[in-house]
């Protein structure tokens, strides 16, 4: 199989062509980023995607840069570079500052180290936390 | 080797018992949770741990309740148990709503999909998240 | 210690050399790909991965292209690009059409989704399926 | 925060028993599982996924039986115990047998081993691969 | 699928009593864990894993101890409880002191914290470690 | 946000030149790697990060080779290649043989792929195991 290759507006098909155009114009973007062209090869994966990601990321009970603080985490956790690229660039744009950022890999570090310790000493959970 | 056992208070060190003190006056609990006991089996790696999360999860650029949501991201994301109900706790004592746990679910659960459509697509970081 | 480096044929021992013949041969491959060669630095590992891989990859009650399928969704969860790459040429020769690698991709973001969905509401498994 | 809780049916919102009644059709079902009681804790994510998991699980390039192993193979890589359990149970409903069990369980164990060696020896991507 | 059950000795087939008996002999056991009884649900996967887990763990250029304790590093790191516990037992059995697991897990927490850091801050590799 | 960049020794302040000096002397090193000098994007996290890995990867119960073993390991199973450049370069000047580093590639590998047999069986704790 070749490596999958990014699908361009000029070369997409209507449906793919309407997504773009949402996502271009529900952030107000000149071209949506690579994540989206690639998806693109697979039209129902590019929409529901978007789909989702509109809704989980929307404004609500967590406002929208600790949302993308929290998606650096995961992406940090699972070692995703592209990812971390992708949300540091969303972050900034929501806000994020260079203390804040730090912070976050500081965190999340440490977090990586304490389950780590949890799951060492096979510690049970206190009663108290599952009332 | 036995599973590790929980160090209590009373069986504790003079050095495990200032850090169990250090612990409860700083965080007005009456008893320190599991977590300390079992870390208590090595009285450095108690110690050094207390003093590096009393540093990071302190308020500083990120609030202490966002810290927590992090600190939950990850562990849902390495399924470790009981970090997830001890950063629970931990989260709704400092304000999180059953809102923003949900909500915070939601995010971690879609970071963890679009992280493995990146590795599926193989996808190249984009010039401008570079920049 | 120097980056790991590629055995070639012409430098192998005859056991490696052996081993080398015996994948040609089985694969009809006018050489062996890097993953080989670079388990070459360790004759046993070479040996034993390859006559483990044979057997575990041949035809049984799971057909090879349904196999290297799995192995891909393996590797994309892992974020393991050699193996994605390897394996997704694997899964092309033994027919994998475009729109299955599309697919297998989405069925492993949903995966991935919803088992950090599980580690987030903590969800005991239900009777019924442990019967 | 409490440990979340099920939704059941009797208690829950008609917009989550929508829900519910849907999946309970489409699959045949007398009652939902735990994964989609849990989910119900957030109306949002209940539905979304859902319709996320009717989509993708359907029938198409990929068979449905051959879906349900792909799952597995997530689940076990995330070592997700409900979701093994879950997934090993729509399988075994769609027609997996204790051998193609097996087999699955061998491929997965391969998988995650060879990827490691990879990691270990940092294999370059064969030029081959890519084309 | 009924959840998987261990094969006990007196149910197993000749072939599967076999790789007991070899177990039990090499090991010097009166029985062999449950481990070596689930994966005996299959034949192959028990007589592969026995010989490879045989070779891989045998005195070597590393010794057995630290062997196994690179395998519980390893087992930690990926939450697998089973895991943990029954290379605690046989590491035990090589001699490992507690001061030794206690050093141990305080290594693999911090290289598990350190490897986030890496991601986080996206640290290119130094050309001296290439060389 | 732009891509995270090295702090070379000119352009530190001067808590982080101190902690850089003392990496250097303890080290016996000429400059400090780019693991410091990206974590010197922030003064806490680089100096509370040295200490701890000064007193974790200390010589004590675990010689300071086999330390470099176990982090090599954790650092393979999370695909961390810098951690795996590093540590094997710093592996390597304590003395680890290209005999040691196959071993150790070899029980990584094994018991990453033991863990998810112990996964997909859902292998249940032997009693003796917890004693």
């Amino acid at each position: 199989m070749p490596k999958p290759k990014a699908i361009n507006y000029e070369q997409a098909s209507d449906a793919v062509k309407a997504v773009f155009d949402d996502i271009k114009s529900s952030r107000n973007l000149e071209d949506v980023n690579n994540f989206w062209k690639y998806l693109a090869n697979d039209e129902k994966t590019l929409r529901r995607t978007w789909e989702s990601v509109r809704e989980v990321m929307a404004p609500g009970a967590i406002d929208p840069l600790v949302k993308e603080l929290i998606y650096i985490a995961v992406s940090i956790t699972n070692n995703c570079s592209y990812c971390i690229a992708s949300h540091s660039a969303a972050a900034a744009k929501a806000g994020m500052t260079e203390e804040q950022f730090n912070e976050l890999v500081a965190v999340v570090g440490m977090a990586n180290e304490t389950n780590r310790l949890v799951n060492g000493y096979r510690i049970p959970i206190d009663p108290a936390f599952e009332k």
